[in-house]
């Protein structure tokens, strides 16, 4: 069956059968003008949205459905975690070739279920319409304790920089992919990777600047240094290199989704439920440029942004 | 110029530079991993999207960038209104050929800050990706007091159902545009919409459901008659007909923008704001099919739904 045969109504109608208790109980849920949500009070609403574009961010016949339902919905928790603020509903709209197999829109909602289960979120509307490549473009609400989100502006000389988790996978797990290699955990976690919002949210309180690392270490962290008008010094033998990951994984590799947290040195854990919290470098006063330099041994270079640009 | 020329970056950094200043206000505004805005107290959240895709939505030769930033904002303005919430911040998800003209940008961005002066919203965020279509996807955030979002599910036998402004403008517009005309009234319409959401405010205490009429009169109605389980007597002679608009324009239409209010009659005045509001027919009990009756003289149809439909 392809989904014209199915219909845009019998597409809504499957989407409100599968996904509409989970926002019963909200004032509007799913198949209105607008869902509507009572928002808890003391706190703020973190609001973001990330697309996930055919031939951009994925390949039909590379990325199996259920990893870009899960990816498109995971990328917007990681984007609320990165804020300190904890994730709540989301929308999809969703943009299809009439002659997409029915097959994979169930794959790819069951990606989206397993994001729901994983990170208690809520699909809670969205927009159907017709294109000859898929587009998805997941919108997500969250809240944040007022006044408590993080920004990427706050680093200051002197604070620490930490990386959750471990990085390289992503982009090594791509090349395996590419390379016909589907069991193997850099894959899986390219696949399906793990947003570290709970530890977003928990870092918070001491966290000067945060952010997630879905363009790549290299220019993500230089969009905080930019941001807040400092420099940075990285230490390469502190990075917390996923097996067999080279240097252009670690340092330039996309879609890790660990969080970079800059807090004042010795005010954080050296893990977080199970997930290492790394001390990498430090934040360090810049001149006009603000810019990371790598250390290995007593060689020291500028780690220039080298991750992922559109356009 | 093209879009590459100016890269991503650019693309961002002149995007904060137009629009930045009007979400100073905000704790977070564009350039950070997700906006955050104070969120009133006693309200409740509306939220929604609303994607705009090239060659379904619009023709790049045909349509004028300005008209498809405008309304691509105004489309959710408009839904927002149909719950009878008031319009706050959006967020813009752009997926954009590499090639695109900076002056298309430039166009459909000025269109985006006509709709923000004109709806009092801002951008509040987004996200910018390659594709080879322009697919654009806007996600707006408003608010609405607690326990008074219209749904569609309310309405009840004997309830008048209004219609705002006039009927048939966008289909007519749209048809002129492509036989070369630009400068017809219709055609205006068809190009900048106006959504009512201020009416959907005005009126929403006293409504039973409301919509949007974005898919056509008889598509949208009967969206409202399925989920309240009802049908409709419509008399033909009452429907607010735009100039020179001809029965499939008035009837099946697609983005209109006007609402339907389901009300108790009596309860509206003839206008608000200076915009009529036509008392079109009534709610009546329905059996097993809830379904549109269209009387005109002694004859009387069934009013099939004919509008838009993806897929």
């Amino acid at each position: 069956m392809k989904l014209r045969d199915l219909g845009e109504g019998g597409l809504i109608r499957y989407i409100r059968e599968r996904f509409g208790a989970r926002t019963g109980q909200l004032p509007v849920g799913i198949g209105d003008d607008a869902a509507v949500i009572d928002f808890p009070e003391d706190s703020s609403l973190v609001f973001c949205s990330d697309a996930v574009v055919e031939n951009t961010h994925f390949i039909r016949n590379l990325h199996p459905p259920a990893s870009i339902g899960y990816k498109a919905v995971a990328v917007n928790v990681s984007d609320v975690g990165a804020m300190g603020g904890t994730p709540m509903h989301f929308l999809i709209s969703l943009a299809a070739t009439p002659d997409l197999d029915w097959v994979w829109l169930q794959g790819f909602f069951q990606g989206v279920e397993t994001a729901c289960d994983r990170f208690e979120v809520s699909l809670a509307g969205g927009d159907t319409s017709t294109s000859d490549r898929i587009f998805i473009d997941v919108s997500m609400v969250g809240r944040v304790p007022r006044g408590q989100a993080v920004r990427r502006t706050g680093a200051k000389p002197g604070d620490g920089i930490y990386i959750t988790g471990t990085l390289g996978s992503s982009a090594l797990g791509l090349e395996l992919l590419k390379a016909g290699q589907t069991d193997d955990a850099a894959v899986q976690r390219h696949l399906f990777p793990e947003p570290r919002h709970k530890i977003g949210a928990t870092v918070a309180p001491m966290a000067h600047a945060m952010m997630d690392i879905s363009d790549g270490l290299s220019t993500d962290l230089t969009h905080i240094l930019e941001e807040s008008q400092v420099s940075a010094r990285i230490y390469k033998d502190r990075l917390p290199v996923f097996p067999a990951a080279e240097d252009h994984h670690v340092l330039h590799g996309g879609e890790e989704y660990e969080l970079i947290i800059i807090a004042p040195q010795l005010h954080l854990p050296p893990s977080i439920d199970g997930i290492p919290l790394s001390l990498i470098g430090e934040i360090v006063e810049s001149g006009i440029e603000h810019q990371a330099f790598l250390i290995a041994g007593s060689q020291e270079e500028v780690l220039h942004p080298r991750g992922w640009q559109h356009f």
